[in-house]
């Protein structure tokens, strides 16, 4: 079994990176830009005022598009593409999070296609990318991972269809990490992010099959740092430290380099369940995830518990012992208590929704795709599995 | 304080990795390939005969060049080049370990000089590379990690001087790493590497100034893979698990991941001890770094005795306690006592050199380069200092 690990992103982290993108784009010989970026917090805050001026500076001519939402919409997508043509942008600066990265990396596979086709044609898995312009980010938000991840998940409002590509055009070009950036996310957003950005380490290191062990490793030394630094950051919200180690260990969580040597890329089951549950009720992907995990845990732990006890021995120091399903979950108690402790729900209640059987029919229903689709591989779930693990989530 | 992180190498790590190559090289369209390898045991096992059926089946014509040596030679380098010009080459496939790759990235250097100059220039600080043509690696020793790096280190036999070139150009364009490929690796050559990989994190992690946790974290998790694998190697040479964790730790180890976040890029002072005594004693590089690392650690010990009780905790299970120097001491004693335990020297007795107060005058004024600079950033070591080390290491 073969892994592989393309990370072409080329990453600038620290104090001022975002200073960077104009001689970044004169190096490219980039002749003008498209600014993508969500609410006004990029305006608000002077940041996109300082990248105008660095850009002009640079004489790197541009025009901006705001007003990405969570989820980003399609919609958005097109008028950013109509508005890059119609402009000659031949580059895409995103200042944000995973919205605004997202969105762009959508503009920039439709400005590159030669077909000049329907952009949702990609996310319908209709058509496959043969490129992307390139596209460089200024990173507000540590959570997602999307300024290094291949990954692109677009929203239709024509049926409200949530959709992902992946592909290695996907990865931006440059992405300039100023953990200075972030010190202005709310409690909750950061508590969210750490939640996100953990669940993209543990969906991967749950998988059936092979493992290697310097994968292992990195996973539990990743998920230790992130646990650390999202309390520190709780605390002490202009921790330069504890913010420049979310933001590093965000990007590295998503990359691929959690996949190396695993035979499986991952379980994926959580943000599955997980999708549905935002589609519908609206909450937090972070705070969703938190509220499923344990359920979700509980649920597969016989599966492979060793695997739950060598979480606990690296994240919580569980001495190893001769039983493992306690071990394992002693694991799943003390995650879930990490949870609580950032303020995060533990279960659907505390996530403030209350679905009935027929809602988590529904939701089942919907997440496997009306029965034709299965999930997960460190178990692999029917639609009754799905069904039991919302409930037992409740 | 801005760190980048650039490793564009397109990787590819599992069984039969390496035959991916006449894919990956129809992909980029290259026409003629140079094949550079080094003694015969590319020949001997089959290998090359084996990648250059899978180039003519894709139709990607080629010539090779063999004969590379340990500190390879500039002379043959020069011979690759112009070898290449007259054939119409368009890329290169090292097939071999850090010599032959660092030859083949100073080819690829050469090959692309539009003003078709003398490519020791460029190892001389002369001129800086513009570029260079596509190089592809098929790993055959776990070690330097130049399969990943931006490193190429090259040997002038008119007065032996070896000099290295650190451009992201020097990066190839993708690796093929089949941990297979290293069961024939010889026990001593298997210990040397295991040092060689861990003092490319060892020498990151001692530095002056600013860290990052979950660098520090990671370099923890990388070290104790590569001491666990290395260690089960020696027992078992094919196993697929230890081979493939010391390959994939011996690419992070050394392809920037470990200064992310980092003030000052390392120490680097044992590695520049070293080369001279490699220089003057043809000793191998790993065992000539485990035989100077002890004593450059209790020279350098008490500039942060912290660190090193750090590394202790993480490598050793130490338990932190109040006398942090007692820690620190005792994190260097276990380290030596691992170095023992894979049959690497811990001086130079051992290395089985005994170098007279003559000899390490002149190794210290060499390494100074005649009192003209001075080594490390953990602490800064004057001429008298190295001298010190040398004889303190015998």
């Amino acid at each position: 079994m073969i892994t592989e690990y393309y990370t072409p992103t080329h990453v600038y982290i620290g104090e001022k990176a975002e200073t960077l993108a104009g001689k970044i784009f004169s190096e490219m010989k980039t002749k003008k830009v498209l600014i993508h970026y969500g609410s006004g917090s990029a305006v608000k805050s002077g940041l996109l005022d300082r990248v105008k001026k660095d850009l002009d500076e640079h004489k790197i001519l541009h025009i901006e598009l705001g007003g990405v939402v969570p989820n980003p919409r399609v919609s958005l997508v097109r008028e950013g593409i109509r508005l890059s043509r119609e402009n000659n942008i031949d580059a895409i600066l995103s200042i944000g999070g995973g919205s605004v990265i997202d969105s762009s990396k959508a503009i920039a596979y439709g400005l590159y296609d030669k077909e000049m086709g329907e952009v949702w044609d990609f996310y319908e898995g209709k058509r496959v990318p043969e490129g992307a312009v390139p596209h460089g980010v200024i990173l507000t938000l540590s959570a997602t991972g999307s300024e290094m991840s291949d990954s692109s998940v677009i929203t239709n409002e024509d049926g409200w269809l949530k959709r992902g590509v992946n592909t290695n055009f996907g990865r931006p070009t440059f992405a300039l990490l100023n953990p200075e950036l972030t010190y202005t996310v709310s409690p909750y957003q950061t508590s969210c992010g750490t939640v996100d950005i953990m669940m993209h380490t543990l969906e991967r290191f749950f998988h059936k099959g092979d493992s290697l062990e310097v994968t292992d490793r990195i996973a539990i030394a990743l998920l230790k740092t992130v646990m650390d630094a999202g309390v520190k950051a709780l605390k002490k919200p202009n921790s330069y430290e504890a913010r420049a180690n979310l933001m590093w260990a965000g990007a590295l969580s998503h990359n691929g380099l959690m996949n190396v040597g695993y035979e499986v890329r991952g379980d994926w089951a959580s943000h599955q369940l997980e999708h549905e549950l935002s589609g519908k009720y609206d909450v937090a992907h972070g705070a969703g995830l938190s509220a499923l995990w344990p359920a979700w845990a509980r649920y597969v732990v016989k599966e492979n518990p060793r695997r739950f006890a060598l979480l606990g021995e690296g994240l919580f120091n569980i001495q190893p012992g001769a039983d493992t399903m306690k071990e394992a979950l002693e694991t799943i108690d003390k995650m879930e208590a990490f949870f609580k402790s950032i303020d995060m729900p533990t279960n659907l209640r505390e996530l403030g929704i209350n679905p009935s059987e027929d809602d988590i029919k529904e939701l089942a229903e919907k997440a496997s795709f009306y029965n034709k689709r299965k999930l997960g591989s460190f178990k692999v779930l029917s639609t009754l599995d799905m069904e039991n693990i919302y409930k037992e989530a409740r």
